[in-house]
Order: structure tokens, then sequence, then C-alpha cells
């Protein structure tokens, strides 16, 4: 099974650490703050307080026999690029680096960082996202033009069919399913009738998708 | 159409701002911090240095009539709090603000805030289930049991129809769609083969989606 | 008996627990600061250096077995909020928490304070209104309107009955008690003569009071 | 008509200030902070940003004409003495000096501060005095020994008279007055009926109102 | 013999114990931080780290029984003060307090200090004296009109005498006491010959040695 | 007449400025603080707001002009040694530089300043030396042996003469002159009767005055 | 003529500015820091306050039409690995940046830096080497083992001849020129005798001028 | 073997002290930061965290007995000027004293460093005059007017001789040596070919030096 270190213990890395335990996954967690490590020594497999600016605490530590490490350092810039560097050095083999703009990011790139994560952009585009629907509870961007969207089915579709919907005429929009309560219908038919509380699942192009939204 | 307030403008509350202006929505930005508040003055439609624990600051800017105010202030946890309840006192249709902690998140829910977020934490177990998989894309929660995944044709199943592949027996993994370059196969039918570079859009069980990938 | 516990032991906060021990209470007292726990581990019953915030340090000392928790910690505005919907979270009947602004006591009063006080502007209040008056030595504000008042006896009355000094028919004010020296004189008669050093224990409006405060 | 200075607009400061100019007294109140004197521009008569640490600034002023100068520097333990000093040298008739300690009490008598008030300490204990009480609205200290209480009637008071109470007999406690809504009974007799929202101002030795308040 | 205390090793106060222990003198120095205590450690008699605002730190070192206690804190005004008024309070017979500005010196007048001293502003005044004259080696200030002077003797009454000089006709100094290498010639006479290298003691009216000084 | 700079307007800076100009003299005073520059503004001829560290300040200030430049910067020992060296290399004639530790007084001389001062430890030492005497109000150290001395007749010689004393006998102390009141005693004869309130003027070597000081 | 831009305004980038100014070159000096670029206003073609890290700020002075950019910022490390990147990605020809240590000197190369220079290392070597030899003035490292060396020549060589010093012989080093004062000797005969005060130009490997520098 | 101290462990000094042990010295490093002493404890001789302005410390580590002591003190100047003085005072032989600037080089030098480096300004000097350079690799200057130079022998000259070269008659330029690979020609003849990748090792004035560099 793979194994994981996570590097800097902020909100971020530790939300890491904690989801990749839950997951059943060996992670070891390091921060030189000793109160975050604190937090964390009960959740993850090995939680340690040390400077991973110091080579030699990072080789102590058999840091590069880890399938991934995760350089969650945030604040110092500095030492998020310095640590990702000697990660790179030492040979670990897949390096995840957050950056928290967009010269830190081509900066770990550059350096050799494997996969370089904006948690913090990337959440606030979502947020907007949700933010703007009337009834669209996640989004997955599929490619730049189309969206897999979970929608709560609007209070006019009540009791209406998928067909008497429109929203393949008028909208383009294809419905994959319909979770109703813990029941999922997978592909229904277009006279499925939709019911209050109903969540559909549909495939659709970005413009037609807000289209919906605000006209719908 | 709605109009929106984005208060504290780091990370997380700039990248709210901007992504609601490039869906063309009007946003009002707000800082105390100058810098901040430069760097967004070309990209939403208003943005202004003041401090929002001024009741007489807001009100001069007129939020409350704003559709949806985002509180993204994130160190200054006392500000946040003070900040989402003099919007609420002031009638703000909805608050929507940001927590660091669970006991922070709790003391805005209960002081009104109509929607909390978490960025931070939600980032670090979308970023942590990622870097499980093998070959996951993005993924929905549609439920506590249910996901809506976007997979990644594994390689091994190039080649072969969905029938063979063993999505559906071996796993009970429903594939909704299927995206072959620009193009999408909606309900694929089970005699459908699969192509390197395709993307499928699944619907399964947590559980069988962790066996699938970690097995499969 | 009842159990006290004070947290922050600033100006207000050890004069609460001081006041409580020597009331004969119980008294826990809970500073962060190593400091001013020493000042009181004399006087209270059980003085402990802790940081509040921390959810298993109050487990561990049985806060939420005290019968009142009294939150007086003034400058860190946020650890004022979060410690209190702590002890509430835990369950404890009932926290008197110290604000600073209205703002502030607003944002206790949701989360479930149960009673708020603001110590430095009711004692600024006291001030104030004594420092008008000529006598008045002590004030208790019965109603909007009325007051019972601690009065030293003006000069001009010395020798005078009640009747003759004009309290009642000018000013409409009652005599309900007169002090003289370590007696009372309970409901004293018309004809009670005031002498030099009797302190007079009025009820009346304040209108009238102010009234006779700075024309009599 | 008295005119006041307050020096120092902190929570009890300006508190004062906000009292006194509310009772229609004339108020100058400074301090070196200017965000604090914008604060109250608008409340009291005259609000200025000025360093009280400088004599020229306090003469011209006029400081010295106005009847009483409260010193209601908190932090700067060292400016609160100084400037006391320099108000009694410009020959003020009367300063109210804020003290923290005891010690600093001290210097401020020995220096000629006219009266020393500790605002913290008193209101600490008069916040623990009324917790420890069931039914205790508010106290007055007539001498050590003796309190005039303004007390809710006890449900079980409520329909008896003020003889079958035990009031007097068992406590001692003499009932000067019963406020019942906004009337006033001075004097009540033995036979009066003591009815449910009746406060009742009571006088007693303080030994013998804790029995009530404990046993009672 | 005397026993003295010295609060405060500054430049002034290691100075002051410096040199009473040179004069044979029990020498008790007491400062908060460790390094000036060290410095001090090898030449008095008992040097002490401790913080002399706690009272009973000064009473287990005794301080009540030492003769004189200088408080030499100077950068604390506050803790000048406090220490100060703490030490009279204990009986201290004989306190010397430090100065830095005239208000500070009459605020510890006021508290009990028996003697204020103004180390820097005398000094300058002595520098400032000695800076002006060609001639003069120290004086003593004897009355505001009068000083004692030790006066190099002029190149110009060099092979003179003191009638010649004109010293007494012409400016009204009285030479006291002429200093000839080891020797002294106490009472010189009129005919005495001024010699390279003597060292005139003189006495005179200020006005008479500044006329001296510059027109001489 | 000489004209002065003084640079750094401490306390010992300040007062030798003061004096200066008091004795009728030119001075310019500079410092990098305004408040302090301020202070000192009606006081001397000329106060400057400048950085005595930059040339060409110095240089436009026309410091070389000026007969005496004391260098008053006390707590930035770097400053103070590289203005003395610039003030040097420039040509002033005499340069005062104030050194608080004797290895700074070294590098003073080295660099070329004409007289060091050591304002604090001289200070320390003149009030340990006052403080130890009796009667002795002021002191001039003659030679490392000898010292004139200004002396408080103690009471035991109150009405004897001169010879009865046994200064000059028993102490081999010259009494050079008497000040009664206003009024000097020059050369006294040895049946002189000492009165109550008479000042001595004396002179002896400091063996004897000590003895005279503790065992007379 | 090349053109020069100088980022980071301390002891080396603005020795790098004078010495490029002082050889005829135009200099672009740029610093955040106000005091730094004024010190250099008056000597380099153009000095600018402004903040590197701003990409518009770079465009605007036209920095990517400069033949080579100095990265001299020292201090922090973060701004100096942006500033670097930034000017890559400009298209900057020719970017020089200072590195502290060998792990930052990586992040520049990996990153685009055209040179990385490590001055304070250097220096430490040249010093060192340096100091170790008694005549050698200075020396060109010209491969791993040899070195040109200029070299004070050695007192026991004086009136000796190239031959008879034993240079070439025992030492295996060759003496290319003699500078004597003003002149130059180049390719000097073995006969050529050695007087005080020359200069001896001579190439060798490490290992013999060590040979030669400690037993010679 | 000399023995060398080196006080100050930032870049400059660490290389001092590096560089001195791997050519066979001994050598003390001191510092007090326990950080930087560390890193340098496996490289020198010895290496200690102590404060060099104590004098009793650099007297116990028998400082006084090197031959030569660096001060290598960069930020601290005034640390920098005393710790120099006290080791000249101690009858060190030999002090190099870093500085930053010319004023405090020229204070260093009066307090009798016997040696004064500049390193970022001499380090800020070579890298100038390198950058200019198209074919310069180093440089020693042997007079304000001449220099010796190791030169890559620039591509219009490949298969030239030196002679056609014009390197003498032209620009007035001394070839003293020839490197190709690991193999000198001392004293190249005039009708020496000059191959690709030749290092020329010339002598030649300034002025011709700089106009071959431009113009050829």
């Amino acid at each position: 099974m793979k194994q994981f270190a996570v590097i800097g213990l902020g909100r971020f890395g530790s939300s890491v650490a904690r989801t990749l335990t839950q997951m059943g996954y060996d992670v070891l967690a390091i921060d030189s703050d000793e109160n975050k490590v604190e937090e964390l020594a009960d959740v993850v497999t090995h939680a340690v307080t040390a400077s991973a600016l110091e080579e030699t605490v990072l080789k102590s530590l058999g840091v590069r026999n880890f399938d991934v490490v995760v350089v969650a350092i945030g604040q110092d810039i500095q030492s998020n690029i310095l640590v990702t560097l000697m990660l790179k050095e030492m040979g670990v083999k897949k390096v995840v680096a957050k950056a928290s703009t967009e010269l830190q990011g081509k900066v770990l790139q550059k350096i050799g960082a494997d996969i370089v994560v904006f948690p913090e952009r990337d959440m606030g585009e979502r947020v907007a996202r949700w933010l703007v629907s009337r009834n669209i509870i996640d989004v997955i961007n599929l490619s730049p033009d189309y969206s897999l969207v979970e929608l709560a089915a609007p209070a006019e579709f009540h009791g209406t069919s998928l067909q008497d919907s429109g929203l393949r005429k008028k909208y383009g929009i294809t419905v994959l399913a319909i979770r109703r309560g813990k029941e999922f219908i997978i592909s229904p038919e277009a006279r499925q009738i939709i019911e209050e509380g109903d969540v559909l699942i549909v495939l659709g192009s970005n413009e037609k998708l807000k289209l919906f939204e605000t006209e719908g």
C-alpha cells in the first residue's frame, strides 16, 4: 500500500493528512511547530516535530522511501521552495507542492515538483461557482466547455417528466441519473417524472448550464 | 442579476471575487490592506480599501443591498466573527463565512451565518482522495455512500467492451457517459469498446470505488 | 454550596475570584499567564495555569460540574468567544461572559452566554453619576425613572425636621431610613430632626433627584 | 453647571464621558489615540486628540478651569501618575484618578489625587456578590455590616404577607418599600401581601442577608 | 558601619555600588537583568538577580534593615516610582531616588523619597561649565552667587605675584590655596609668586569669575 | 565668543545645551528625534532635526566652524563612534564625546576624540561619596590624595573655636573659608568661633577626611 | 555598448553598480529601500525606488531590454528567487543571481539563472588563501591544480638572480614577469637579479606554491 | 604552523574558516549563534558558542596566542569595533577586520586593526569587471594602471599566430603564457598558433585591455 508523508501541518496539510489516514493509508506528518504536531499525534501513523529544511532530518526519517510527499508549507515560501528541491534531489518519486501564486507555482515546477496544487484559489473558484447557481450542488469540469453537475431539481419541474422539463430540448442538458433518497435511477427515460427532493446528475455545455441557471 | 460583495481579499477571497467577475457578475471587493485591493482593482467591478469592522463604512458602501456577502477574512478570527454578525444585524439576506476550525464554524452558525465554508479543510480532503487513486480525475460526493467520479480509463481496459471490463459485475459501477476527445457518448451500451484516452463518468458506492482503485 | 470557576485573571476576573472566596465559596481560577495564577494561588481554593482554549484541559479540570463559570478574558476577544461557546457545548449550566463592546456582547448572547456583563462601561456610568452629585454616596437604579439613593444629609438640613426639609413637598423624595452612626432609623417620622453626619436612604424619581442635586 | 474633563478614553473613560454627557453636562474628552477620540466626537461636547503628558497642551485646553478632571488612563501607569501630578500642580480643584492596583492607588493619593477609583476591582466585587444570590438585583453597602438591597421577591413568598414571610422575624430584614410595576409602596404594612413580580427594597445586616440568600 | 542597597544596576547604579564598595562599605546590589548582576558579582558584597517590584522579594532580602537604599532604576519610570513607594511603606529610613525629569522628581518627593538626584542633568551642567572655561578644572557652587573653583594658573600669571595678578583687585577673587605638585600652600601671601603648573583654589562671585574667564 | 554644537539631546546632552545657553553661549542642538529637538527649540540658539550620521548634513550645518562639538549620543554606540570620527575627519578642533564603558572610551580616544566624558559613572561616584558622609555637601578631587570639601559644620562644633575643634590637630584639615549666610570669612583665624549653620570650606587628605567623617 | 540593471543595492549590489558605472557603462539601479537608492542617485545613470517583485514595475522600466540584469537581493531569499524567475519569463537574455547557500544556488540554476555567484563564500576563500601566505599579493586559480600568483619578492632573494633563487629548480615555479616600480620586465632571463621591492608574477602548481610559501 | 581564529561565522567568516581548514590549518571558530557554530563543528578544529564581547571569554579561549584573528562580525558594527579593539589590547599580533563602509574601515584602522577587508565591495568590483568582458576569466590588478588577465582566446584568433593576432602591436598586450588543457606554454613565441579552447595569460595596461575588450 502507498505510503505518504505530509510536510507542513496548517489547515490544508493537516486536512490532507487526516483524510489519507481515514482512508486507511500510512501517513508521516512533519511540522516544526510542536502544537500542530501534537494535534495530529493521535490521528496519523507517525507525527514528528522537526525542521524539514535540514537534510539530515529528512534522511533520518527515511522520507526518500515514501511514495508521495506533500509539501504543504504555506506561509514561508522560501522553505516551501527549498524543501521541494531537497526532496527531488534526494530522489523522492512524487512530490506534490502547494503554491499560493502563479509565480510560486512556476518556480515549483521548474525545480522539479511533480504536481503543483493551488488550494485556496481552486476552492475560491468552486465556492464562487456554487454561489451563483440556484440549484447546483457540485460540479466537475470535464473540459473547458463541458461540466458534469449535481443539481437539485428546481421547484417548477416537480411533477413534470424529463421530456416536458425542456432540459434537453431547451438547454441541451442530458440527465445521466437521478438520486431519489438513497436510490439511483440510472439513465432515466424521457417520461420519468421528476419529484420534489430529486437530485439530477446532468451533463451539459457550460454555456447552456449557465443559461439554465440564470434564466431557468 | 445577483450582486456579490467579498470582504477579505486573501488567496481564497480574491479567487472567489475573480471567478464571480469572470462569470459576469458584479462584485464589490473590500479589504483593509491597500495592496490587496490594488491587485484586484482592474479585475472586479469595484474594489475598496476600508475596514469592514466599522459599521458606518459598510453602510456607506450599501452592503445591505447585495444579494450575497462572502466574509473571507482568514487570519483575524475576531474580525471574521464580528463582521459576520454586523452583516446579519444590518439585514443582509445571505452571508457566507469562511471558517478555519470546527469551533469557529459553530460560532459563525450560531450568530447567523447562512453558509459556513471550510476551504482549506475541504481542499485538503479533495487532494488526499485524488492522490490515492490511480485514475480518478475528479469526484462529487453524492451522499455519504455514493460518488460520481470522472475516471481516466485504465490501460487494461483499452480495447475491451464495458461489459467485459467487469466494471458493473465485479464492482457494481455504472458508466453514465464516456468523454472521447471533445465528444460525449451518453448512456453507453454494454458492448461499447473503451479506447485509449477515454474518460469514464461513473457512479458507484464509495466502498466499491475504493476496491476498484486499489485492486483494479 | 455553589461552586464557581473563573477563567481569565485580569483585574476584573481576579476581583470576582477574590470576592467569591472571601464570601466562603469554592473557586477554581484559571489563566494561561503563570504570574497571574501565582498571585491568586494563596487566595482561592484552586488556581491553575492552563489554556482554556483546549477542550481537553477544561474537561480534565471538570469545569462542566461547576455551577457558574465566569469567562473574564478581556484583551483577546477571539478566545473570549470561543471559550464561552466551548463551555456551553460542554453543558455548563450558567456561563457569565465579560464583554467590552455592544457588538461583542451580542455575539456572546447568540452563542449562548447566560449572562453578559460590561464591567468597564457599567463602572464608568456609576462613577459618572456619583461625580455629578454633591451628596449622593451610592445609587441603585430601580427602573428607568426611579432610583434608590444613599445620600449624605446636606449641611442646610442639619437641625431641620424631615417635614421642614421640603424633601417630600418640594422634590417628592421619600426618606425610607436614616443611618446615624451604626444605628438605623427605619421609616422615620416627619418630625424627625436631621443631624450632622446623618445618611439618608431615599427613593425618588431621577428627574426630581437631579433637580434636588443641582438646585438643592 | 459643573464642567468635566476626561483624560483617557478606554472602556471606562468613554463610559464616564458618555454618561456625564447624557446627564446634560459639558464634557471635554482627551486621548492621544485618534480612533478613540473619533468614536466620541459626536457624543461629547468637545473631543480632542492630544498628549495629556504635555503641560502646554493641557494649558491651551484650559483644563485648569474644569470643576472635575477624571484621569482614566489605564494601561500606561507612568502617564497616569505624571498627568495626575501635573493637574494638581496646575491647580485643578478635583482630580479623580483610576488605579489598577493598591500600590498605584497609594501613589495617586500621595501625589494629591482627590479621589482614587478602582473600577475593575469594584465591578468584580459587585458581580461576585450578585452571582451568589438567588434574588438580589443590586446592592449598596451602607457600612461594613449593613446593606441596602434590591431583591426580587422569591417564589415562596408570593401570596404571603410581609409578616408571614418571616423576613423580619427570622432574618431581621426590614422592607422599606415595594416596587410593583411602575408604582412604589412606601413603608409597607406588615399585612401587605407580596405578589409575583414584586421587587423588595430591604435593609439588613450582611450576615443575615447572606443567611437569607443561601438558606431562604 | 552604614549598609547600602542599590536597586537598578545601569551605568549610574553600578557606579554608585562600585564606589561605595571601594570606600569599604557593604553593598547589596539588585537588578532583574542577570547580566548586569553578574558584572558586579565579584565587586560588591552581595549581588542578587531579582524583581524589586515584588514586595516579598525585598522583604526576604531584608532591605528594610539597610541604612540607605538607592533606587537607580532609569528607563522604567513606573517601576522607579512604585519601588520607591514600597521601600518607604516598608519603613526604610533613607531612600535616594534617581529622576530623569523635573516632573518625575516631584512625584518621587511626594511619595516620600528622602533625596532625589538628577545625574544626567547635573553632569550635563558640570560638563557645560567646564567646557566654557579656559582654566577651570572643577567647581563647587557654594550659593547661587558664589563658587569655589579649582583653577589652572593662566600662562600670563606665571612669574607674577598674586598681588600683581590683579585677581583680587580686578576680579575680587580670593586665592584660598595653591597646589604645587603634591604640596599645598595654604592662605598664600600677596607676594607669593605664581609658577607654571600651579593650581589655584579660589573663591569668588559667579559674575566676577565669568568675567575673569572670558576677558582674563 | 565660543560657539558650541551638541549632537544627541538625551538627558545629558540637553542639560549641556541648556546650561551653555544659560551662560550666554550660542548653541546648535542636533538630534534625529523631532520631539527632543522641539523641547529645546525655545531654549537654544538653533535646534535642528537631522541625522548626524550623514556627512552632508553636518557640512550643510557648518559644524566644522564650531569651537567645540559635544557628541552626547548615548544608546547607539555605533553612531556615537562614527559621528565622532566624522567630526575629526572634517577638521573640528575640539570634540567632546560621551562614553558609557571603558572600552567605548578607549575607542573614542583612539579615533581622535579630544575629551571623553563618562557622565553616569562620574555622577555615580559623586553620589556615592556624598551618601557616606554626614556633613559633606560637595567635593573637588584636587589630586588622588587631596580633596577640597564643602562641609556643613557638625553640631558638636557649634560654639567651638576652630582651634578647639581639633580639625587641624586631630585630622590635619585646613579651613580655608567659612560661609555664614551670604558672607564669607576668608582664611579664618584659629580663634574664630564656629556657629550653627556655618559651612566650612576645608582642604585635607582623603584619608583624614574619611576618618573625620566616620569617627568625627 | 552593453546596458546593465542591478536589482538590490546592498553592499554587493551597490559595489557592482558603482564599478560598472566607473567603467563607463549605463547602469539602472533598483531597490525598494529609498535610502539605498538615494545613496547611488548621483553615481549611476538611473536609480529607482521600486519593488522588483511587481512585474508591471519591471516592465515599465523596460528591464527586458537590458543586456545583463544582476539580481543582488541578499536577505530575502524568496524575492531573490521570484524576481530571477520573472526576469527569465520576461525574456531577459542574461540574468546573474547572487546566492547565499548551495541549495539556493541550485534553485536559481533550475529556474533559469544564467550565472549564479556566491560573493561572501568566494571572498572568504580569497581572504583565507591570502592570509596563509607570507608574500602572495593576489591569486588567479587557472585550474584546480595551477595558479597564477602575484608575489612580493621575499627578502632572502634580494640581490639574487632568478636562477640562484631556486624558484624553478626547487619549486618548479616559472616567473612570467617582474614588476619593478611602474615598469615591467616581461619573460625575465635566468640571470636577472631580483631587487628589493620587486613583485614577481609567477605560475606554478598549487602544491609547489604552498610548499614554497610555508617552507621557503 | 600558523594558527587562526575566526570570530563571526556568517557567510564570509564561515567561508574563511572552511578554506583555512581545507588548506590544513588549525582554526578556532567563534560565534554567539549556536546554529552557526554547529554547522561548522565537524569542519574546523574547534568551534565554540561564545560572546566575543566578553574579555574573559576571549582570554579563557587563549585567543591572544593565535597568529591571526579574523573579526568577521558583519551586522553588528558596534561589536565589530569593540572586539577588534579588545583583541589589540590583549596583544594579538595580527587582527584582520571586516568592514562594510569606508567610515567603519577608518575606525577599524585607527583602533589598530592590522588589515581591513571589504568583502562585499571587493566582490562587487570583481563581478562587475568580469561581467563587462567578453573573454576575461579573472584579473589581478598589479597597479592602478596595469593588470594581469586570464583570457579565453576569442574565436577570431583561433588558428592565428600570436604575432598575427595584433595583441602586442595593436593593443600592447603581452602574452606571458598559454594554458592548453592541462599543459602550459610558458613565454610563447610570436609564431605560436592560438587554438580553440586556449586560455591566454596576458599583461597589459587597463586602458588597452578595455579597448581590446570592447573593440576587439
